[in-house]
């Protein structure tokens, strides 16, 4: 094959869910692309890691020292959120019902990968919340084990706070067909049922 | 969001195969890439085009004025394989077991899309068949209906020159189980059936 599209070719397979095939297709598409098109694409590349810097206050992506969630004036400083990393800030953004601040913690303990306590930004989450202001953490973490042993292990070291912790709920996820949900999910969704409250109508 | 993440997911939103989640797991990845890797990767993007030529003689992608299956000696210059795009030459010399040379159509005609035989490089495909050194001449198409279409198309047009017209087999793909395939694929398997020749061990 071609030097030149061989390179872009191998370059373009070092991303994430793209493999040979359709690395080679965006290949020969980038080739019929005009110039204009590809030059900001390429500048988008080049230049984002110059633009995009770790908020100092909750370790999300930001553009500028601290991030527009740290810096909004509307937003309720009295929860916080840990997350494992800046992608799950905008998850929870999009969900557009929390309105607290958030603590990026940068992974969930995993000692089998060398990820222990101390590679985490646990101690900078203790310097926040010794600031006495917030009333709520909120563990907003996946259901993975490693997730799961954060979970306890933050609750354990944390608990001598005078805070609320809480945890997302684990259950049934939206859409699901329970035919389909594996047992593990359904115990938890079952002992974690919660009592539905009705209104009767005409009263 | 961040701009100029905002930005790079609408960039990467423009290639094939990649909608708006995988465009923004592709950022994030980028975000956490070194600037070397990322460095590459742009400029791969960014020069492609200036690095790869149409070869005058066969239109396929080149890095010189002549691609290398064109200038190539040990290549049978009495074979032309016609196809659609550059794409499908790669495919053909993938099998190993094509030594002839090429001739990039450009397309399949679709007049209903404005694709009429003057925007097709036939004229170009008439003029490598006046020399006369050409004896067959494959036609490498798909198996659409345009695709289709430009094949008998091309047999008549072509048919005063003193030349071998073949097509590539249609019939049932590898690997494929009868029960999936179409009506008409299995109509044209059963219809071009080939004889099996064997040979009686020990005599």
């Amino acid at each position: 094959m071609l030097e030149p599209l061989d390179m872009l070719v191998d370059a373009l397979c070092k991303l994430p869910s793209i493999g040979p095939k359709t690395a080679m297709r965006i290949a020969l598409h980038i080739l019929e692309r005009p110039q204009e098109e590809l030059d900001n694409l390429s500048e988008c590349i080049a230049t984002i890691k110059s633009k995009i810097v770790i908020c100092k206050q909750c370790f999300n992506y930001s553009t500028s020292e601290t991030c527009s969630v740290c810096s909004s004036t509307s937003r309720d400083r009295s929860i916080i959120c840990v997350v494992e990393k800046p992608s799950d800030v905008f998850a929870f953004e999009k969900t557009g019902s929390y309105n607290g601040l958030y603590h990026v913690l940068g992974g969930v303990l995993s000692p089998i990968n060398g990820i222990t306590p101390d590679k985490l930004r646990i101690e900078e989450l203790k310097k926040r919340l010794a600031q006495g202001k917030v009333k709520e953490l909120i563990l907003g973490l996946g259901a993975s084990a490693e997730a799961e042993t954060t979970c306890l292990y933050l609750a354990r070291i944390l608990s001598n706070f005078n805070l609320k912790i809480t945890l997302i709920a684990r259950g049934v996820p939206a859409g699901c067909e329970l035919e389909y949900i594996d047992q593990l999910t359904l115990n938890k969704a079952l002992s974690e049922r919660v009592e539905l409250h009705y209104e009767q109508k005409g009263e």
